[in-house]
């Protein structure tokens, strides 16, 4: 074919060198890259640019709420959705506000943030999210974005309007001015974009809905249509409590960064650099560590060479260091797990609900916490695969389920023992079932500045797994215990009905009256038998109440106590004596105890039960406050000190 | 519990203010940035680290030599990986060398880079890779990479150690010096590291047997011991079409960034501005959209407003723009594809392999195309998922398949119906296969920077369905027809054994002589017969062959013609005549043919036939060049102007 043409081409390819090359050598500035790459941001599709835009700037209100220490009321604002694909956004908070001189930072450039630079848990981290939004607006709608912000009562609110120019990655102020604003404090953003309204509208709500339930402290209110709003109302007045910044740990930290911040410490000597500038460094520790490292304490940090702080990097993984402290880490809590997937589950019934929080730990020295729950049966989907909710630092995750470090843990697990289907024991699995993951992390690793999976580090995947793995035993526990309480209920039903039918017809027979039938039924049975009960009073007077116009007053479930009632019947021959453990949600505040208990934690009560005689029964009863109804609807028991073979109704108790 | 404590917080820190939050507020350098999340760029572990690492430094090689038309020659050493996690990472290659005063931008800072802002399928578009790498090595191990680099045959090479400043972003010189190096250009790169050698050592070698591969053009040494060295021998003296750099097309622009150009263009008047700045527009076109959109064509760019970019915006989409030009794409090739297939399952020895190409389209604007293969049967294993190859710009891609849109797309299909096992017809399938695809474009929308996985770009997963749907149907097809044939087959030796037979022996029995007999068996056939059989003969002296020393022989194909032939036998009562198309491989040079073809195009060669009398036979043979022994394994047959029910070995031609 035309080879000849092909040859000129070669020919004139080679005469290009080195030189010409370096012509094309250009910076790309950080804003034109990802006006490039705006998938790379989450703004792929124009569904998915809607949910992203959504996403960053509620994110920024709760993070910046949450600074301050005020309960977030949050109102999103799609507008003129009708027309073709482009729609106003406009997102509304109570928040702290931002300084005039900031905004066209925080609004106008990437990569400018206040909490990339904080060891703490926060939603935001990069500072891209909320100019990536104004960014993508610019570019597909060629408008400017406009900003409100109110940061005192005594002084008006000024508005920016403000572009991006993307070579250079600033803001350009296109007008300034000031309004009165009836609001203590706030910030409020209006960005045109291109979106698909139609196709994304599920997604929003979905969001909102899921970031609703896990920070129930925020008031979410959302409009798309002049006549109606959605109010997802917050369900608890408490803030949750401020994560705290901590600094590096020493463990963890890459050979390079701990350079860094040696030439750039203002520590005069090692000891105190490496007391001043880490966490977990105590005199103690930070001997320890020098001794190993063989270094002395007096070295100046500025002065030291790269061996001096390879042998110290070396010696941070030689000596035991105390764990990062955990309270950078804000967990969602067991409680309100269950109330998040009872929330989702409510039209299904599911029939159990179980969850699982493994301890903090870390991962190159980034504190991090795994929480989990799953949901099992009722009319979930038999033949589909299972759900999965993805949570990082209480956002839900809504794209990328594939490429999530979740999914992959998810995946690792076989199923097929604990009652899924499986193909190859691998992959997601199928069945009725939820699968809930919480991620919560000074830093999150996302696999892109989208924000929407979590990269696969060993470390992590790991912690997932053991959750689940617990969780999973439990669904199994859950199984075996209510199977093995049943076949005794019959058996009981059976002799409780039967053996006085039986000794009524014999005594009868040879006219004798019928004999006590207790002891017999007592020895046959041969149990210790638990039941429980679970009410819920409202309370009219409690000291914390909502406010606010709930429109659905049913969902309104502050101000209840939960009363645990259980009864044990001693159906064994001979006195019964043992220990009844009762396990409690962390954030429960413990009310009426009956009997006295001998311990009370966090996690659960413990009582030393008297001696129950045979045939008799004794009570125990507790009471919850500070959850919700159904909240807490299923005791978990455990016994101590007896034959736990003999007990039905609670299993043997194995600490915690 | 603690409320009292928990009080005091709150109060404490409702006194924060915006003027406090502003003081936290920084810039952050995009170094620093990935500094932090160096997962997001593939250097989530010591394993990834490596195999990324790798990947940058060959990438760029690769695209270098490309640039410049040079026949790459690229040795890979990984030295010192016994110590501990830290090695040493060396490529080398004979490319065209960088300019002193470049060597420090390019591999010293994020996004810096030539093929930016270039408008052609190349491998490296971000400016990030090899400098990522850079900034890895030293954040983990402390010490500075050395670059190397000689530009032309008369000047010495110059040697850089050079360190990121990770604050700025800039790279900072540590020491310059010159040295006399045996090559007439090159770049060498010395990178210290750390990795995990022992589990990252099969993916390098995956990574570089599959680069290979797809860029036969390539010699490639991998050494990680002093001993021996992988060769992956160049298999093609041909260096692919350069690429060509195109201009944006005017559908599928950012209205933002259509501003942006309109503003900065040196353009005097719309109409040349449209013309000079994009592809396709032609006079005629540009006419049309002014009138669309309302504009003289006078006005001048710089000074048009947000409205008159609108209307131009939207009047591109109102006019039929010609698509853009495809040189600036370079695919695989099917040739290649079932090449590299056939490599990767040589001791399976599969059923088949398929291959499958769609022509060039774009999303938003920018051209791709995709080419998908598909490896059936032998010794694959047949009870679990599918392997799935996934290639990008001839780069393939290992990590983040479950975040990928090729996996996407391959999940979306009902497979069942194509013989392989999938749970509810969704998700990847199980079944004997390997399914490959290869998408190729001058802007590959990866999900992040690590360039793992390919966004869900809508128009790109509907491509590489319609491609895999093509391919899965010429499976069907395949299996049909092999079916079909090996049934006719069964019929045709039972005729022509059993009826001589009873021929034989009912004439013994009537003292007859025997029947002929061929007009009885084309009566019971009733079909037209086509085999074929492929050979091979290796030329000696071709003009193009390789000279360099191959260490395995019997893998060096070069130099081999194909001589395809096909035999027609009428088993019909009366003489047919048709048309019979053979399909070629795109890049196979055709030399002889018998008989003389009435069509000859890239694709396909056609015969009229003369009438081929009842019980008669007619051979067409034909040879093709260019190929390697096997490529072109399998004729693909196809009939015209006759009814194909009557015919065994070829399909109906329905066009290409």
């Amino acid at each position: 074919m035309n080879n000849s043409i092909l040859r000129v081409e070669v020919i004139f390819i080679t005469k290009i060198t080195a030189h010409d090359l370096a012509k094309k050598q250009k910076e790309i500035s950080v804003a034109e890259f990802f006006e490039r790459n705006k998938h790379i941001l989450g703004f792929g599709n124009p569904t998915r640019a809607l949910v992203t835009s959504v996403k960053e700037a509620v994110d920024n209100s709760l993070d910046a709420c949450e600074e301050v220490g005020i309960l977030p009321e949050i109102s999103v604002t799609i507008q003129n959705h009708e027309d073709d694909e482009e729609c106003i956004l406009i997102i509304e908070d109570n928040g702290p506000g931002i300084v005039k001189n900031q905004i066209k930072h925080i609004y106008g450039r990437l990569l400018y943030g206040s909490r990339f630079h904080a060891i703490r848990q926060s939603r935001g981290q990069q500072g891209i999210g909320i100019s990536a939004v104004v960014l993508y607006g610019q570019l597909t709608t060629g408008k400017h974005a406009t900003i409100t912000s109110k940061i005192s009562e005594d002084m008006p609110a000024v508005i920016l309007e403000i572009a991006i120019n993307t070579n250079k990655n600033r803001a350009e102020t296109i007008s300034t001015s000031t309004t009165h604003w009836d609001k203590i404090s706030g910030t409020r953003v209006e960005i045109p974009l291109r979106a698909n309204f139609i196709r994304g509208k599920r997604f929003v709500y979905d969001y909102l809905k899921n970031t609703s339930i896990v920070n129930p402290h925020a008031r979410i209110i959302y409009t798309d249509n002049e006549d109606e709003s959605y109010i997802f109302e917050r369900t608890s007045e408490t803030i949750p409590k401020k994560s705290v910044e901590i600094k590096p740990h020493p463990q963890g930290i890459e050979l390079g960064t701990l350079i860094k911040m040696g030439k750039s410490s203002s520590s005069r000597k090692l000891s105190s650099f490496l007391k001043s500038d880490f966490v977990s460094m105590g005199n103690r520790t930070t001997k320890l560590v020098l001794e190993k490292a063989g270094l002395d304490e007096s070295l100046v940090p500025k002065k030291m060479n790269r061996t001096d702080y390879l042998a110290l990097h070396k010696a941070f993984n030689k000596v035991k260091i105390m764990a990062p402290p955990t309270d950078c880490l804000s967990p969602i809590g067991e409680t309100l797990i269950r109330r998040s997937l009872k929330q989702e589950t409510q039209e299904i019934s599911p029939e159990f609900i179980i969850t699982s929080a493994r301890p903090a730990t870390a991962y190159s020295g980034n504190p991090f916490q795994i929480e989990v729950g799953l949901v099992y049966g009722g009319h979930l989907p038999k033949d589909s695969q299972v759900k999965i909710m993805r949570f990082a630092n209480r956002v839900p995750l809504l794209y990328q389920q594939g490429g999530c470090v979740i999914t992959k843990a998810i995946s690792s697990i076989d199923w097929r023992r604990y009652g899924l289907d499986q193909k190859g024991g691998k992959g997601i699995p199928s069945g009725p079932a939820i699968i809930m993951v919480h991620v919560a992390s000074t830093q999150i690793p996302f696999t892109s500045e989208s924000k929407e999976a979590i990269a696969d580090i060993d470390e992590i995947e790991n912690e997932i797994r053991l959750a689940l793995r617990n969780c999973a035993r439990n669904v199994q526990r859950h199984i075996r215990k209510k199977d093995r309480r049943k076949k005794t209920k019959d058996k009981f039903i059976l002799i409780t009905k039967i053996l006085p039918e039986i000794s009524k017809k014999s005594s009868n027979m040879i006219g004798k009256p019928q004999p006590a039938l207790e002891g017999v039924i007592t020895k046959i049975m041969d149990v210790i038998w638990i039941e429980d009960l679970i009410e819920y009073e409202m309370v009219k007077n409690k000291p914390i109440q909502t406010t606010l116009v709930n429109p659905n007053p049913e969902e309104n479930k502050g101000g209840v106590i939960t009363k645990s009632m259980i009864r044990i019947a001693n159906y064994k021959s001979n006195p019964q004596s043992f220990n009844l453990i009762a396990l409690i949600p962390e954030d429960a505040i413990v009310g009426e105890i009956s009997p006295k208990p001998v311990e009370v934690t966090k996690r659960y009560l413990k009582w030393k039960l008297e001696p129950i005689p045979p045939a008799n029964k004794q009570d125990v009863i507790f009471e919850l406050a500070g959850l919700q109804k159904d909240d807490f609807d299923e005791n978990d028991l455990y016994v101590e000190d007896i034959n736990p073979g003999f007990v039905i109704g609670a299993d043997k108790w194995e600490g915690e």
